[in-house]
């Protein structure tokens, strides 16, 4: 029976009756954080191997002694190894150093003071906006928050972003400089962009010539599921457009190998690379090409190694998925609380409560110790203008661990939306 | 006898005779690169042992598992190991990836975007200022280049800059923003800051609230000599002139271990921490623990360890200036050309050439296949008002290399030398 039809004494007695189980759980003295997407130990021990895959004389690659200084632009082995992960040629590649976030930043950051390919510098602009679908991923928000520009929600749909709005958006306004997406199994959303959504991207008509649509594939072969879909190559796409300059892909392998030590890949048209480069010089004179090389010698330089490595982490989150899942299906389902969807990759559950609850869920979880990424951090400016979306990183707590929160969620969800309704 | 001793006849014999030497150079088709302070290979295999300095268990540090997210300012350990190397606390320190230039641009492009503590950015300000102790090195003059600052060169004395015009501008001009430093072993002159020099730097009374001391104190352990002096700790004396947050300080493993994978640190106050933290977490979640953690590990966690490893490098290298100084010696000092110091430490020989002579000379080297240091590299704007300074890297080359690259470089000298005296 859906908790909205129930009269205000059942309501009460509910409510009452979570309060109880509540009250047993602080009693408990819990302590979980899953307030971030980490991988867990378990997974982090699958990589052991890249610890010892490489020797000095390893260090001998194609272009040179990887030791020393030189190649700015990253070995060509990792190149071969990472270009079929972003659809792109290897000309099309930077590999940078141990995350893509740090190449991110680094883009945003040359388009403020410098503009890219000789535009205007953001920051002799009256207004620079930027769109972001939401839900979203708050570190690429706080990067264009960072650098001043207006940020713009996006409404999400089941197979991408609203993309009319974006179409008119990006057309009629020059002040519109970027976009961001996550196109496969979105953080948090976990969808999924169609062909056709993939499609109407690479073909945008922006107003402004330094339009760039940032496109963060970070869990491109993330896969939880059989026979999954690879989405449309971003940069093939637009170059059928025309529009070959407006598209930057980023990928790292922070969640294929170590969270903090994994390789950056970043692709581009040439004359993008070109453009870029310009600041890289200044910045470095070279990633770490050692770390590079113990990725292309620990997966024996082939992509296919990567995804065979990509189905050990499946077998120990999909658990871990499934604990959430069945908990929100079993638990709210029955009672019309909350929406989602079950994604088919990535590393996140996108709850939605009810509206105006997201808030109060995450404040009880945390008063009875269990840290949720906090309410609204998915959106610009971390608000969430319905306070209803909460994102769930179930990979790092053990299966035990994430059913005791899980349970301890579904709770404090009925008992947000029980106060909602015996408000109103 | 010295060249300028001669007369026209003497001269033109001694350059007929300078020609035919070079051109018996050209004939032999040498190949050699000396162009930047690289590292030889054996130089690299004396660190191989850091390749399999940790396993996985080896990752669970004092301040969790490094090998996932986490700890932004960089694990504890490293700060312990590298906090004698620079002369700070602990907690005044960050450890960065693999580069300290790129501490150095990061916090350079937020001066640019942000503004430090506080201050106006730079980017609104009419114009900037950077002082530049010349000659210096070539990616420190980039980056205050690229963001748009006006580089005024500062001449070095034997202890240092020019005190007296630094005092002067820092306290009568609040467009000055700061000073590029190498106070150890600089680059690429080789001389040490005095103590009175570096007492008087971290006293200095800046017009600029947000003017720093841009202390790169790369060469602090790459000692060429017996019993070294370790410079006075500019941060403990600026903190004693009440100027704590006046001062950056950097430094790296580039040159302790390997060229593009070390460590790289950063300390400065606090406050000045704590400011750059506010850059530093848009830019990423976390830094490659796993490789502070080798470094750690390798080295024992004590300071000590790394400055025995030093002597390795210093007994591959020291024979190597010993080429480049006694050809210097032996060849151009009883001509009388150009200028020297025997550098007590550091990477590099800084020559000085007759006024005019430097870009001759390395065109001269370039033409019969030595491609050195470009001329004028070692100034702001890649400009050496005299043209006299050419930087001189002896490490990469092996030794026989080196003697014939030297025996080269000391005939182009006299060519060049020659051709200016016919010309008068």
């Amino acid at each position: 029976m859906e908790l909205t039809a129930l009269d205000k004494a059942q309501l009460n007695a509910f409510y009452e009756e979570c309060k109880a189980a509540y009250a047993a759980y602080q009693a408990q003295g819990l302590k979980l954080d899953m307030s971030r997407g980490k991988p867990a130990p378990a997974q982090l021990d699958l990589s052991a191997g890249l610890l010892d895959a490489v020797t000095s004389e390893e260090m001998l690659g194609e272009a040179g002694d990887y030791r020393n200084y030189g190649l700015l632009d990253g070995i060509p082995e990792a190149k071969k190894l990472f270009a079929p992960m972003l659809g792109v040629e290897e000309d099309e590649m930077f590999i940078f150093g141990n995350a893509s976030l740090q190449a991110m930043y680094l883009t945003i950051s040359y388009a403020y003071s410098h503009g890219l390919m000789g535009n205007t510098p953001w920051n002799k602009l009256e207004k620079v906006k930027f769109l972001c679908p939401v839900p979203g991923y708050d570190r690429h928000f706080k990067i264009t928050e960072f650098f001043g520009a207006e940020m713009i929600n996006i409404p999400m749909n089941e197979d991408g972003p609203d993309m009319d709005l974006v179409e008119r958006l990006v057309a009629e306004d020059a002040a519109v400089k970027g976009i961001w997406c996550v196109p496969q199994y979105a953080n948090p959303t976990g969808i999924s962009y169609s062909d056709e959504v993939v499609r109407r991207m690479a073909a945008l008509k922006p107003a402004a010539p330094d339009f760039r649509v940032f496109w963060d594939n970070a869990y491109c072969i993330h896969h939880l599921c059989d026979n999954p879909k690879t989405i449309l190559p971003i940069l093939a796409e637009a170059k059928k457009a025309g529009n070959a300059d407006m598209v930057y892909l980023f990928a790292s392998t922070a969640k294929v190998t170590f969270a903090g030590a994994g390789v950056a890949v970043m692709a581009a048209s040439k004359a993008n690379l070109a453009d870029l480069s310009k600041a890289l010089n200044v910045f470095t004179i070279s990633f770490d090409k050692m770390n590079q090389m113990r990725h292309v010698k620990y997966f024996g330089g082939k992509f296919e190694n990567v995804l065979a490595h990509m189905e050990k982490h499946r077998a120990l989150i999909q658990p871990k998925f499934e604990v959430v899942l069945n908990t929100l299906d079993k638990e709210l389902k029955p009672l019309g609380i909350g929406n989602w969807v079950t994604p088919q990759g990535g590393y996140f559950v996108s709850f939605d409560a009810p509206q105006g609850c997201a808030k109060r869920i995450v404040q009880l979880c945390k008063e009875a110790g269990v840290v949720l990424t906090g309410a609204g951090a998915t959106f610009p400016y971390g608000v969430d203008p319905e306070d209803r979306n909460i994102r769930i990183a179930p990979t790092y707590p053990e299966v035990d661990e994430l059913q005791t929160a899980m349970d301890l969620f579904v709770l404090c969800a009925k008992m947000a939306a029980a106060e909602k309704l015996l408000a109103e």
